[in-house]
């Protein structure tokens, strides 16, 4: 079977991961549309033309590389991003770029044309700078006119100024929309940010559901009393209905969820906030994650449920604010199967599971049949400069992404 | 039976608080050795050399009016404080000097000599801007240079350039401390600051303990993670190790307290606090009281082995620093009696209760044999300007005040 070339896609990481990184904190700074992003790009562009690669840049400045096939049928996508959040690693979105690379470099120079054409696409700001998967959310169609005129960054700069210091047309991420037919599906390979095929000492992750989410911003409001002078059944303790809560959470998922499900309270702000007084207000955030969009409604139901009941109990008033919802998304069978089958017989063990954190392949899984493979994350370790993954598991996933590309480009 | 003469209580109340009132809010700014506080000190000095009676400030700037009695033995004191917190009500340590006063004035102008010396006292920064009893704390000889040279307010003001910029001389608060011989008892009324007596519909309060506290900060470290990458059993939440340890606080004062037993969670910190992040540092206030040094050991040790399981069972660091500990003060049977007495004899309805806040009468009462009287305080308000007390429950308290003096002072 064919094999990347693993000491081109070290190169790779290693020459990508100078470009954006702060001397000091060793961290990588190269959040999208930054003059470091843009080097990447350019860089990235520069890689894809050495290849003898067809190269192009979309309207939302998506870059791609491209190997013709030798039929017109939709076309196999493989992709991730390079930009990064603020500090970052050297691997999360850019191992997928990097791999994607490798896989369309092999095939080239080994002379090997399929029938499907295959495209690497690097995303632009799926890390969110300016709000998350603008590069995916453009070619599927989701960006408008007005959000294109309004998004900005935490600073207020706007993505259409930043897009016009570096000489892009803002307007133009409206022609990066693509035709669903024109695409087969769309594999990416990404490091798993979390601890399980760590723990488990697996080199793969095949994933076979993205999980889906809403998040909610909740308010207990009771009364702020002395700590002193105020009996414990005179209270409307406020931090003691989250407390009350929190201690739920196991039950609810336990009674409504299931393997896959996860919630967090991460965030939680207690008011007046003093040592010696009661609490009078909570304001706290809600994170619910699963697989199936039943489960999630289920849960949803649960825990509404839980806090009426909590705030009818201690005497507080009780609302909610759902912040975000996400529908689950699941991948195509059919590359999961060759997924699989790849793997078997590369001889690499690896372990079906969902993804839990939000990737392009959420975006472009609503629109196309989509595949993911995760590859272990050291301690679960991301988004800091501990981020790594052993060379060995990436060498692995590459190989399974390169024949299961090539499997899925000359199905016909 | 001698009574007070309300309406002058009355006017003194009405004409105190418009001393550092703020037209906006409405509220009183009387903090310690502001302007306004030194206006009231004038104020409250003037009263009593208009009642005739002797005139003193001492080395801590702690106001009195003396009465004589026919003998030399211990005399018998009486009052509170005339400074506020930003923004307070009318009431909160004012009515027990004013109360104070009216007793004195009363007696005087019946041309009552009693066998003690009465001595009516307004202390100092009882409130806290510079740190808090520094009247009293002055009084029981808990003062010394070091402290008097570094009292600092929140704005960084040094007490002693506060007490400079009034021409008092700073190192003076040394001499005020007295001969504990010299007293027989001190009194105290004031304000409940909590809702009991306002919900039993009672008159008044008479204390027979003052709650000790202590107040820890702890710290619960875990790991912080992805909220959707992050199965429930692989999380090290610091958070839900918090929620754990709430839950648990019902059953530790059950089984290890008192009635009088309260603990609060007051303050909670979250990090990094991102509503998809699981928890890796909770860091928060717990403060516990009881009028039992036994009771407030056995939920120090009942919090802790709590708190140590907790981290345990969820795989966290705890650590907690004890931020402060007051013991608990006993006040005296003899004054407890003819408080009771004197209620009973006035026909007033009282409610034997701790005092669960922090008062001169606890400094007092680690010397001298001390008593205090509550009266309501209108749905347990206080420190704002809602704060209020029905002119009738203030006569009944000022009249058991008054009998309760002359039979203390006349007890030879």
């Amino acid at each position: 079977m064919l094999q990347v070339n693993l000491e081109r896609i070290k190169s790779d990481i290693l020459t990508l991961a100078e470009i954006g990184r702060n001397k000091e904190d060793r961290g990588i700074y190269r959040m999208a549309f930054t003059d470091a992003d843009i080097e990447a790009k350019r860089w990235l562009s520069d890689r894809i033309v050495a290849a003898d690669l067809e190269h192009a840049v979309d309207g939302a400045v998506n870059v791609s590389g491209v190997l013709e096939g030798s039929t017109d049928q939709p076309r196999v996508m493989v992709g991730s991003h390079i930009d990064t959040v603020p500090c970052a690693g050297a691997l999360d979105g850019t191992l997928g770029v990097v791999v994607g690379l490798e896989c369309l470099r092999r095939l080239k120079e080994e002379g090997r044309q399929l029938k499907r054409t295959l495209e690497l696409i690097a995303f632009s700001d799926e890390e969110g700078r300016f709000g998350g998967m603008f590069g995916s959310q453009s070619l599927c169609g989701h960006i408008n006119p007005e959000r294109l005129a309004t998004m900005k960054d935490l600073d207020g700069v706007l993505l259409q100024d930043e897009l016009r210091r570096h000489d892009y047309d803002p307007m133009a991420a409206l022609d990066a929309a693509r035709d669903p037919e024109s695409i087969a599906s769309y594999l990416e390979l990404h490091i798993e940010q979390g601890p399980v095929l760590d723990r488990v000492h697996k080199s793969l992750g095949i994933v076979d559901e993205i999980t889906g989410l809403f998040s909610w911003s909740v308010w207990l409001r009771g009364e702020a009393n002395h700590a002193g002078t105020t009996p414990m059944e005179m209270r409307n303790d406020a931090f003691m209905g989250l407390a009350d809560f929190a201690h739920e959470v196991p039950r609810i998922l336990e009674e409504n969820g299931s393997q896959r499900s996860r919630a967090t309270i991460g965030k939680a702000q207690i008011l007046p906030g003093a040592a010696n007084t009661v609490p009078g207000l909570v304001e706290f955030s809600l994170d619910v994650r699963d697989t199936s969009e039943v489960i999630l409604d289920d849960l949803s139901s649960a825990f509404r449920k839980a806090l009426s009941a909590i705030a009818r109990r201690r005497n507080l008033m009780f609302e909610f604010e759902q912040k975000s919802y996400l529908a689950p998304v699941g991948c195509s069978e059919v590359v999961v199967h060759e997924l699989m089958e790849q793997a078997n017989k590369l001889g690499i063990d690896f372990l079906a599971m969902p993804s839990g954190a939000a990737h392009d392949a959420q975006i472009m899984g609503r629109m196309v049949p989509v595949g993911m493979v995760f590859v272990p994350s050291k301690n679960g370790q991301s988004h800091s400069p501990a981020e790594w993954t052993a060379w060995a598991d990436i060498g692995a996933g590459a190989n399974v992404m390169l024949n299961t590309l090539i499997g899925l480009a000359d199905d016909l």
